[in-house]
């Protein structure tokens, strides 16, 4: 997985049938301290998730093995909203700080 | 998923028999602004989608789980054509502007 | 998928069981221009191509959804001979000219 | 699979149900001679690795054939602990050294 | 499939118990002539390979539909050992040569 920061919203109406009822949002990738990488990934969200918020997506077929996104033809999905993540002992992140 | 820009078509008349009935076409991914990034891939189409149109694509195993794609060996699909997407507030793309 | 040009062909004869009767070739990836862009893919061949052909592969596991490929330890699969393809309606690639 | 060192540890209370009770890890992908590579990956744990130990990590749907991460939406697994590697017959690493 | 050189082992003693008994490899990717690409990759052995021998080796899915590596988390396996390849009429690669 990849932490990701969320950055915006993509909208869809003319799609495939199995997608209804999913949300895409746009995840910006972050380095180990958190600064946006460079690119970006359009993810089902799975957990609810918002604007600025720091998120772990997964992709391939395991985005497919949430409940909500199972059998759909979705190759990224947020499954965590990220608390906290720490290297070597230093908090680099902290939710709500 | 990937957002990309439908720049062409390809065709192919000798291939493998489940391939049969597919559309072919041929998207350049684009950034978060809607620039070319560099590369292309040539997806199958899922949706009707159009030259010049902005869409999002699957890739690997998630690929092939629209009914079109099913058990075919396709391993890039147009499942969706973006109406806008949106990055800190501020509309990047919205369709037919 | 990418489109590639098939540069050679790669023979084994100790390899695993799954593999037998299975064709490898050698194709270079090429650039939305036919242009060779760096590196190669030894793929499978289920369509019968030939050396100097521009083919359309695909990767992962929907290299192994053709016949030839089903079940076997595969990640690579030329799936279609390309006739022609187009950018923005200029023909880029025509077989036999 | 890659070599890498974990070097830090994620916390995530929102997350898909299916995650419940993985741990998750930071683990920096690392070169033939232990140095690390840039990037980074979270890894759901299934050896009871620790901070500073070198491990061997699998991505993609074979990071779901652990016991442990078995229909998870999980794309990448700590499935080892690494005791030594050698390159050219030169000891590159050993454990507890 | 990517050719490569095999360049060294490893040994893991605490593993994922789906791992017990196979043989890991320290595997670099070669260009089309032969040449290191740098990188690297731990592959499973399929087929008895040694150091200093060229190989096939197939990633993801793929790399687990050998006999030896079903359902195991593995993502890397060598399934051939390369006797020859060419390119445009030219021997790149002959074993035992």
């Amino acid at each position: 997985m990849q932490i990701g920061k969320v950055v915006g919203t993509l909208v869809s109406t003319r799609k495939d049938e199995k997608l209804t009822g999913l949300k895409f949002l746009v995840v910006q990738p972050v380095d180990i301290d958190g600064r946006p990488t460079g690119g970006y990934v359009v993810a089902a969200d799975a957990v609810g998730a918002g604007v600025e918020e720091y998120v772990l997506y997964a992709t391939g077929s395991s985005a497919r093995q949430t409940v909500l996104t199972d059998k759909r033809p979705c190759d990224a999905t947020i499954m965590a909203i990220v608390d906290t993540w720490e290297i070597g002992g230093e908090i680099k992140y902290r939710k709500n700080e």
